[in-house]
């Protein structure tokens, strides 16, 4: 049984995520960590995380970037390991997250469906094959019309995984409409939608002579990166100190 | 039997128009027109156009915007109807074209493709319902690599026709990728994937709360556009002068 | 303000429609029915139905067709309008339903949606065009692995409606696995997926020479439906006897 | 330089892949087979197999059923490797490859294009992780209006690959119209749509709990199945005896 602290337990994701807890034998929520209780938990709530000392085998964080920094402290002097689902961390966010995974076991992934990390790797595989005999590679990913940053984080981490694949040989391209000249062959296009509610979708696609393959994701809700998070945390729980992510969970099942 | 004078016949499209009207019982090539005689055409060839008087009820062009401006005085000067299949006119020149207008028959349409111009039309009664109703609009097209401009002017011409039933409320967006900031209502996001030898794919999305719904076109080959063209020259042989578009031949059949 | 009683309302579609009625300021809950209280409703919920005499406009029904002929009589004996959502009603409970609607306001769609509303009328207007010129047409749905019938109620509604446009000439094809011959120009095919908890996706696919245009419709929750009905319960209050469908509501906005 | 027999030379296929070989500064078609000459060939074309004795590295077949069996002894008795590229071989057929191939190297694929055979490979990766996590496999398949048979041959193709991947644990369903029962989880449905002039699209498609991921190909010209022959037999010429698939000259790249 993986016991978990959740931080960041009344908004949205946290609620998700004590949901799916709920109905796991293998895993429980023995504490949530927020700025104010909602009073819909039904674990202690501590509004402090300093005053939160109840034992635990990893938190999980679905909160705010502001809170990371307190966040990644408390569990480094705590030997917690953390499962980060935050997003927009920033550079150094990033690298304090890395220095303490010398460390504590830390895992983070830009996006926490199984889909999406599965098909992180298999775009390499394509890549390898497609690129390399001359297709051109375009990504198209469609959110709700909230969302504020464009392209997804998810999006680049696809564009990322393509290029690492073609040994960083490749750049971005988000707009077409101010030039009027031919797609460079090292170039990935990413063209973000924005639109109703739409959960998230992603296109990878690879365009050759005469043929085309896409790659597509969609999520219907976001109960698919709760679900991630859950199965991120029942990996890491006992892990040694080490920087991990959903490619591991993925791996080891 | 309509004749027709093909302007731009040793190009591409001139070919494919020529392999078409030669199955086609209620058609038939007289002349071609262009820079140079390929010698695979078989009928009359003149590099000339002043030169070329053949008798004919209704030319296609589909050459260069560089020839255009010669050509519409040609067919001023003769009464002759004209299907502008040409792509990337000036501003200067559709004016010249619709003042010609006044003395013979022009039909011009963005895209020559029977189900492109259905989809102008019904993209309309949907916006009507769907727009109104507080869903967004946006257009994703893909072309081959070699395509120089973007978006393309289907895409422009399906963002028009959304934007002419919504009376003209709405505004074209290229990139978010420089912002951060939440969707306009009034906003069109287009988006350009370029790759491969992709013929030309528009999707027009309208994405509300919790459901979206896309029309999408793919074209298969350049044929489409050869017999849009020619279905349009059928149609606008003998017609009094006037400005006409594919939808007045879809309309008429 | 429209007075609705919801008959199914311990339901899941009746716990959505409860939270959505609770945010439309120009509607509002006056009792509920259901064989059960599950004691989750904020107003009074009637286990008999014949015991429930709350003054109201209109009644929304999402419960099980076990339930629908009880209900019809209740309907048309308090002459109260009734939005009818129980899907899998048989032929006899349909006839009575078209039956009472000569006493009071009925109003029955095979789907809720806006958006497949809309695709009704719109695929109709296409298929003049295009199967007309030759276009052969298909329809594809997606449902999730739990769903019992295939195809979908939505899917054949789609296939009616394109074959009203036709004159009623087509014929369906479901499976063409045990047979070896070219496609009848005069059929339409039907393909139903299933998997995962994919809430509902449609394809109306029209395949001419050369070129495609698909028209998708993708819901991404039941939400959709709740919305759907919430919408036609307003319309139909105070409505003269008579059948309805959603087509009425949407050209009413 | 390898040098081909193009056996089929006369039809649609042996005439595009002639067109490709000639733009291929590595490979030369020297000698064509065929019932009838028509003409068009650059190369001797011999009607009766057995009069050719031209020296070459490989053949090429793209022709008919009726055509392989005098064409396996031919390539048996020369000792030439052979690409075996029409469909529709009956099971002796097969059988008779598979023998020959211990004298001879051999090539076979359902699909020839460069896209399909990697997604062979990638599928199979795919099913590992998401089927094995519970994911729903689905196979949907495009074709033209003309073609006979349903599914595809790359359609099964593809479910075998995934079967395979999952140990022959699955089973195909065609049509879901007769039934009235829940999804086997052991299941892979295939659906077949047939209209206009497709040239092949193949969807396959994971659903899971609240994300489906799909792996989808088009061919827009049959010249990718052209040249996937012509890499296959630059590959082939010189191996020794065996049986050959696409993943073989891909994997050699």
């Amino acid at each position: 049984m993986t016991k978990i602290i959740m931080h960041g337990c009344c908004g949205h994701m946290g609620q998700v995520i004590s949901g799916l807890v709920k109905e796991d034998s293998a895993a429980e929520i023995v504490a949530g960590i927020d700025m104010a209780d909602n009073g819909r938990c039904e674990y202690p709530v501590f509004t402090d995380i300093d005053t939160c000392d109840t034992e635990a085998d990893v938190l999980i964080d679905f909160s705010s970037a502001k809170a990371t920094d307190r966040l990644l402290d408390y569990c480094e002097r705590r030997k917690l390991p953390v499962v980060l689902c935050t997003t927009g961390l920033s550079e150094e966010q990033l690298e304090k997250a890395r220095r303490i995974s010398g460390e504590v076991a830390v895992l983070r992934s830009a996006n926490m469906s199984l889909g999406i990390n599965t098909l992180l790797k298999l775009v390499q595989d394509a890549a390898k094959v497609l690129a390399e005999a001359g297709f051109d590679m375009e990504i198209v990913e469609k959110h709700h019309k909230l969302k504020l940053d464009a392209p997804s984080g998810t999006a680049i981490a696809l564009a990322d995984s393509l290029n690492e694949a073609m040994d960083h040989q490749y750049h971005y391209v988000y707009d077409r409409s101010q030039r009027r000249e031919q797609r460079d062959p090292k170039e990935i296009g990413i063209s973000a939608v924005r639109g109703g509610t739409i959960v998230g979708d992603h296109d990878v696609i690879f365009a050759g002579p005469d043929e085309v393959i896409t790659f597509s994701h969609t999520a219907y809700s976001k109960t698919v990166f709760g679900k991630g998070a859950v199965e991120a945390a029942k990996f890491l729980g006992g892990k040694p100190a080490g920087m991990y992510n959903m490619a591991d969970v993925i791996q080891a099942k």
